[in-house]
């Protein structure tokens, strides 16, 4: 069992050794992010491109493949560079991953987002030969896409350094706004081509766009400042106040009222606009993520060769006793403070797994769809006048005893 | 900064390569239990006889050296083989922590209680020559063993497999009861061989009774059924009733009424058999910890090997995506619901660490000693109407933002 009891027995380590490890195992685990920051960069621009072939790919089904065929041959183009690109990240860190495993659902939720791709070029033939419906076409781009983000959810759930681990809860949220938007853009697609929103269309919209703040809710809380700069930029544009407009008629316009058959390529045009600007805004935070790794990289280098060089210093002179158990009560009062601050950033990411587990239970038991689920479960939360975590929280607990 | 960019380019790893190393992460996790099993039995032992050897040396100190010679040489011999274990235990994971770092304040806690540990030399020197008072000999050994207890803590708060961290817990919980105890042990011998309790002592004695209970009720809740019935048996033993009838006379005589001068040795003779049993409990916990993860890793190796059989099988075919998907599906769930366990296990020493951060917090900045801030915090639960952890957790809140 033991990796080293083929090989001599080792030295006795003693606190300063323990000391220089704890410092190292800091160094190592930045190392590990730099290569999961690639990653996770790489998803974001993958799952940037699946959005834009899902959104192409349901308006040439919608066509009955007379249009968007020139478009959609151009985006197949690009999204398998992106592929190629996120596969290679993948191979660059699969070594780390697979020979030091640090978590066995990061793991798993990779092997399923791999699956998912796997199928691509089988989809992409059913949707050139219109041998699928637009529905389970766009289900499928659906499906694939929150696998990617999970697991960059569940890379930040390593994440122990708290700003970091800060930068990476935005990344997500981002990223999860980001495809409430892209699924917006099509329900939007959908009923204007159809120039009849019904019910059940007006009250998806709905739903997407109150989604959409709440993730950029927290994303303000923990963003860095470039980002946030570029998210006022994207609220104060012109183009938020005509979007708003359309959304209005989304909700409110009956079903009799044919609306204007130009309104569904503008829509499509200004929500695709919309969504490359939340990418650069994407792309903000993944840099702010990046330039901290290599940050606090240097950082913690510099102190463990700093550390180490005072520990040697001090193992020359006998008085070392006070000396070093002063730097353990430093360094473990660092630790314990990062894990305090940690907690603040984890409780972020809890909140969100809670959320969907809640809604996933809902789904199940009540038999009905994801938007239904999330409406219940606010009337839940405005009912009882609690935060929706809250009451998301109460539901699984009394599920885990009642089921 | 990459480990694999020196070498050759490996192959993409495919859905099936993530999901075997998602298994294999379980596997090493046990491997390294089975190593930190080794570790925190070895901790458990060492504390036994710092716990005896404390109980000895105040005994020596108080009769200024006439007593007790002998017993504490024979006890010093014991805590010294007892140490070399647990350097060997240290030396044979040393290996496995150093390199692949799994806990940056698990590695800051063992540089602390080695540091301690390196100390102990000195101050039994210090004691032979009565040149250190028996308050600072005593508040040294119950420094060192509250470090090597916070190191099986921090060891039980690595663990990811729920039905292991929860013996831990049980284990941590034993193991901080029987330091509770030995504390009694102490306080009784100082007030019985004075033949009086002041106010401040009486109080102590009824702290630590009512800390051991808190620790043994959790252990309740979470020990194996083997500890549990040696519980059992020893709360029903006969000595649990003088014990209590000893405890009696240490909180309510009052100190002009001088106590019977046999009943010192009396409490020491029962409060050490005492002591034992409990150490018994602890082996027995630790007994089943060791085989649980024997029995995991015998577990988890086997579905490793049914596994990859089952996906180079899988590989041969061409209808492979389903069933992979399959099993990807069922791995992400059953982690999935062992997160779920986990929590629940996690919350228990949470709660703990929690509430030694309020009485921290509380004995710092109010003052006071240990014990008061206990008591201070048990009267706030009380007025409040709440639970000792809730009390704690918006203490430190509200510290958090008033400091």
């Amino acid at each position: 069992v033991s990796k080293t009891s083929g090989s001599a027995r080792p030295q006795a380590a003693t606190a300063a050794d323990f000391l220089i490890a704890s410092r190292q195992c800091e160094v190592r685990s930045l190392e590990y992010f730099l290569l999961m920051g690639r990653l996770v960069q790489s998803s974001g621009h993958l799952i940037h491109e699946l959005q834009r072939e899902r959104g192409i790919s349901s308006l040439y089904l919608g066509s009955a493949g007379q249009r968007f065929s020139r478009e959609r041959a151009h985006i197949i183009v690009q999204t398998n560079e992106r592929a190629e690109l996120f596969n290679q990240a993948l191979r660059d860190i699969q070594h780390e991953l697979i020979s030091h495993p640090v978590s066995s659902p990061l793991l798993g939720h990779i092997a399923r987002a791999l699956h998912a791709l796997g199928q691509l070029e089988a989809i992409r033939h059913r949707i050139e030969a219109q041998t699928i419906e637009a529905q389970e076409a766009v289900g499928w781009f659906c499906d694939t896409i929150h696998q990617l983000i999970t697991v960059v959810c569940e890379a930040a759930d390593t994440v122990v350094e708290p700003s970091i681990a800060g930068l990476l809860v935005a990344l997500v949220q981002v990223m999860t706004g980001k495809e409430y938007c892209g699924q917006e853009r099509a329900a939007g697609s959908t009923g204007f081509a159809q120039r009849r929103f019904d019910h059940a269309l007006s009250r998806r919209m709905m739903h997407l766009v109150e989604a959409q703040d709440r993730c950029f809710d927290v994303f303000v809380a923990h963003g860095p400042g470039d980002s946030l700069a570029l998210w006022r930029q994207l609220r104060a544009h012109l183009r938020e106040l005509e979007i708003e407009q359309l959304r209005q008629m989304a909700v409110s316009i009956g079903p009799y009222k044919p609306l204007a058959p130009e309104l569904a390529e503008r829509w499509f045009a200004l929500m695709t606009e919309r969504m490359d600007d939340l990418k650069t805004i994407e792309d903000a935070v993944e840099s702010a993520f990046h330039h901290r790794c290599v940050e606090r990289y240097t950082e913690a280098r510099r102190s463990l060769a700093d550390q180490a060089t005072l520990l040697a210093s001090l193992e020359q002179n006998v008085q070392t006793s006070r000396s070093i158990l002063d730097l353990i009560q430093e360094q473990n009062r660092r630790l314990q403070q990062m894990s305090d601050e940690l907690q603040f950033a984890k409780e972020a990411l809890e909140e969100r797994r809670t959320q969907e587990k809640a809604v996933l239970l809902l789904m199940e038991h009540r038999n009905i769809d994801d938007d239904e689920a999330h409406r219940l479960l606010r009337k839940l939360a405005m009912d009882q006048g609690k935060r929706l975590p809250e009451v998301a929280r109460a539901l699984i607990a009394t599920a885990n005893v009642l089921i």
